[in-house]
């Protein structure tokens, strides 16, 4: 199943879709796409209804943050190898968290705006995963029953923020708009092996990002049973897993960074694309 | 004003302390200490009613977290100068920022839980910092306009997962139970000047740190104005403030760190005292 959220900002609605592509409204169903519609429980009971018996919406609307109720937004830094080596950091040997905070959240093709005074404002494609069930002192083997699905992300950076400004990186990686997701929740069942996508990142056209989750240092499975070590996880979190080679801060013979009127696209495999245009700052920010 | 959350996990209610020492019950006025109640509005329909009229609440309950749905818990690393000291790291240049999982959040007299294989558990007394209103790049002449109130917080700390295990500070400071917080928020116009507070913090009866938010690097004007350059805060966000010299990591002649059966006490001028009974690891947690 795809669960997403539509229409306009603070006013979405959930709803799935359908095989055909179709957005079908599940208001009748559940009030929103909130963390216990993500539970096992939840999650069964849309799966019990025949999608075309739900009603078709019309029209291409917005699509939202596809979970209304996020409490904790955690990355993964560093996690794939030739990222480490671009980014001139050693490829690490347990994996390295940080947090963005969940304020960043935005749409998956709203603007992404350069915060105020930034000039290093980068992109990284990501594959999120969402949790669905408490995750405490969770071992690997159980690690996966506690995944209700993936969504795809783009963890926004501003690289002088987050390595140049003293303390860890979350300065960086949390400045409004710094987190597009969505459009859709794809449940695990329709992901099947989330180490075998395809992922992808383009800035006007050019393919910066060109990946594979078959080359994460950690795996989906490792990192939900590690986090669970030091932080219990709850049903709506999201886990952001790193990101392939092809920063911004990477490219050579100088890095390049992103500018108002920049228009990136990214997708993975499986779940979908988003599309962001890059926006200049102002103290009102973005609608 | 002093507000607070009283009774048994998962089931407060929202009250407040009167000037006798006396709970009185909120929940005829608000249904819950959320983020909107701690807005200007909020505040200021609470503050118009006579305490007197409230119905007093009997015994000595439970005090929970004293507000219902913190959405973000910042916290500022290093900000005493005789702190960094003692933990051999410089003096910063601007301020050292890290997350808090809010999944740590609990009472201020709960149990202090002991993570699975945890030798390095520490303390740290702190002044937290909560937001009333919308704080997105604004001054230090207007940042404390955006804060609430203050509220006493025990920045629990585990320093072999903070500093050995890669990566940013995180994986050691959002461990189940290592955020008790409360017993109030003490609203801003209550406190009066938050650099003048005396604060302290004994296990077992020893007094291990005697400070001052006097002495603090940067003031709590400067952090919201700070921190709201980089990530937005919203009503009922808690900022934590960092912690005076007297941790366990800067004992002499060797560090000292918590083990089950201790009891740590802790108290802010102004904002109240929490107690906490140190507990061994389970796999159900502490309920």
């Amino acid at each position: 199943m795809k669960l997403l959220r539509y229409g306009p900002k603070g006013q979405e609605k959930p709803g799935l879709m359908d095989a055909t592509g179709t957005i079908r409204d599940l208001s009748g169903i559940v009030s929103d796409i909130t963390p216990d519609v993500l539970s096992p429980a939840g999650l069964a009971k849309i799966a019990a209804i025949d999608p075309a018996s739900l009603p078709a919406v019309e029209g291409s609307p917005r699509y939202g943050v596809p979970i209304n109720g996020v409490r904790k937004f955690i990355a993964v830094g560093l996690n794939f190898a030739d990222h480490a080596a671009e980014s001139n950091l050693p490829i690490p040997t347990e994996p390295v968290l940080f947090t963005k905070a969940i304020s960043c959240l935005t749409g998956p093709n709203d603007p992404v705006m350069i915060p105020k005074g930034s000039e290093k404002t980068d992109w990284e494609v990501e594959l999120g995963i969402v949790i669905g069930s408490r995750a405490r002192y969770v071992s690997e083997e159980n690690a996966l029953d506690h995944v209700a699905g993936y969504v795809l992300i783009n963890d926004v950076s501003e690289r002088a923020f987050q390595i140049e400004r003293g303390g860890t990186w979350d300065k960086g990686k949390g400045c409004d708009t710094f987190g597009p997701v969505g459009p859709w929740v794809v449940t695990s069942d329709e992901v099947g092996d989330p180490q075998n996508l395809s992922m992808w990142l383009e800035v006007n056209g050019h393919r910066y990002q060109n990946g594979s989750s078959k080359t994460m240092i950690f795996t989906c499975r490792q990192l939900v049973a590690y986090i669970s070590q030091f932080i219990t996880l709850e049903p709506g979190d999201l886990i952001t897993t790193g990101t392939p080679p092809g920063v911004g801060l990477g490219q050579k013979p100088e890095p390049k960074y992103l500018k108002a009127g920049d228009v990136i696209r990214l997708g993975i495999e499986k779940l979908g694309e988003q599309r962001q245009d890059v926006v200049a700052w102002t103290q009102e920010g973005v609608a």
